[in-house]
């Protein structure tokens, strides 16, 4: 059969009328068992789906979340949000959830877009990602009483013991330590950290970590560069020069690249340079890297949003299930 | 009003019936006019949407195309197929249409999905990728008519003059030609070629553009590799100690990366080297590359797929609008 089994052509199947197979699929306990079985047999047999539109209307679910897809904006570590949407779409899958994409350039916009996809009854819930203090989005999803989970903490005054919302992120700041502890034991313990402006609550907390492994009466050694290549290679030569120091842990891949080339042309190819993200281009490059595993990422967030079952339900928030720290995990090479 | 606007709503506030405001939005003709303005404004003024699972199950039309996301397999130019499905999100946001993800590890079960969403009304149209000689896939939609574009030709034997289905692809020879070109003009006539282990589609697509721009007289290099840094790295290693070339021109990203490493421990690191995909790690490098220019490889599966207007049908198939060749471009570093 080319087109798609219809109601009739189950009751057809089954000898009964149309009323009683939409009684076993919607209310199963009127109808005899036998006659039960009998239909269930038929609806197996033609794969037969009730329309999902119809399933919709009923329910008013969309076993649909929403997520938001930035714009393509180059650079190395994309690819970890890449590989989130990838995982997130494998495991709402198995769990009978649909994924849908949305595009937006500002919070603004993508506050238009998920109103939109809520009012139109296209999804039941968001992920958001790449949150920061103040964040508009999470505001209107909780004024409008849209379940959602952030992938990236609020940023606010006591995430752990009193979150604002449902979130999952990476700890940071336990994977610049990891990376830091190796370092002093394999390369020295002057390790100097190359990481971005101070002020975003990812680089602090990855600076952190490093900060707080330094064994007491090391000078820390601290170099700033912004999420670009070329400036973060200059800013290491600069520093390869007048700065003494074991090795360098960096606050993510483009600035581990940066570093390495610099090393090579400062004649200290062998310098253990970590960076972070662990991307395709770290591992080309043969340098250690600190692994996100945004898979464990994605899992987390359905978890909290799922609540251990399969409705996505607004949850009230306790502490201490209200989010997920995943602890990354250095790659060595 | 915290929760959407009702038909209700609309009706209270325009003071007509629940039936008149569903007449102007289903037969607008059988209302007065200066009733339809009234419910209009108040439709307007309240942000009313008609419930999205009400329209689609009236038109049957879920304005939503599906893509499969592979699983995340590591490597440097996953990152193309991550832009296009970035990109093909964006423009088709701009035209009214979504993008639902789904996940599958073969073939076959990227059917199963397919029929699944088809079947419960979830998605109107699909895009697949990665597509091969006698794709199961492409079989199977043509066999439920259900409306396809494929990101990747046929590779059937005549994809361009008769082509089996929509398709939209980059010119891969053209891309390898306008690199060779540059590298004869940069470097010297004799430039060799990476590439990967000959009888896939794309490789020997890509292949094809390097011989066929070698200036007569010119003995051809072809070295082969799998898509693999190291070892790229030590088949490059290898001829660049036995064999003599100007310039080498790589199928990929990653074996362009493997080829500038064994350049620079070779003592050659000034050795033209061009890769496929512009990739970060390629940028990162330094390294010249072939970009793909995903953005419009996105815009033309949807102008394939929207065939002009905003619906999306299956189209009759006719030679030289049933398939978009988008020429890549070379970025010199």
């Amino acid at each position: 059969m080319n087109r798609p089994a219809t109601i009739e052509d189950v009751a057809r199947a089954a000898g009964v009328s149309r009323q009683t197979v939409s009684n076993v699929l919607n209310a199963p306990g009127v109808v005899r068992e036998e006659t039960r079985e009998r239909v269930k047999e038929a609806i197996g047999r033609l794969g037969y789906a009730p329309h999902a539109s119809a399933r919709r209307l009923r329910t008013r679910r969309s076993s649909t979340l929403g997520i938001h897809l930035d714009p393509y904006a180059g650079g190395i570590s994309g690819v970890v949000l890449d590989r989130f949407v990838h995982a997130l779409t494998e495991h709402a899958g198995e769990r009978g959830l649909r994924v849908m994409l949305y595009a937006a350039r500002s919070p603004e916009e993508e506050i238009r877009r998920m109103a939109d996809l809520r009012d139109g009854g296209d999804i039941d819930a968001v992920v958001i990602t790449g949150t920061f203090h103040g964040d508009p989005r999470a505001q209107w999803l909780i004024e409008h009483s849209v379940p959602f989970v952030a992938f990236g903490r609020p940023w606010g005054d006591d995430d752990v013991g009193a979150p604002a919302h449902l979130w999952v992120d990476v700890d940071g700041a336990a994977g610049t330590a990891q990376a830091t502890r190796h370092a002093i034991a394999t390369a020295g313990p002057r390790v100097a950290f190359l990481g971005w402006p101070a002020g975003s609550g990812t680089g602090d907390d990855r600076e952190r970590g490093w900060r707080e492994s330094l064994p007491a009466g090391v000078e820390p050694v601290r170099l700033t560069s912004p999420e670009n290549v070329a400036t973060a290679r200059e800013v290491a030569e600069q520093a390869l020069s007048s700065e003494a120091f074991d090795a360098l842990v960096c606050v993510s891949d483009s600035l581990a690249v940066g570093a390495h080339l610099a090393a090579v042309t400062s004649g200290r190819p062998g310098l253990l340079i970590t960076g972070f993200d662990n991307t395709p281009a770290a591992e080309a490059l043969g340098l250690s890297s600190i692994e996100q595993l945004p898979e464990q990422v994605a899992r987390g967030a359905l978890d909290l949003l799922l609540a251990g079952g399969r409705d996505v339900t607004l949850r009230e928030i306790a502490p201490h299930e209200a989010h997920v720290l995943v602890e990354p995990r250095l790659v060595v090479r």
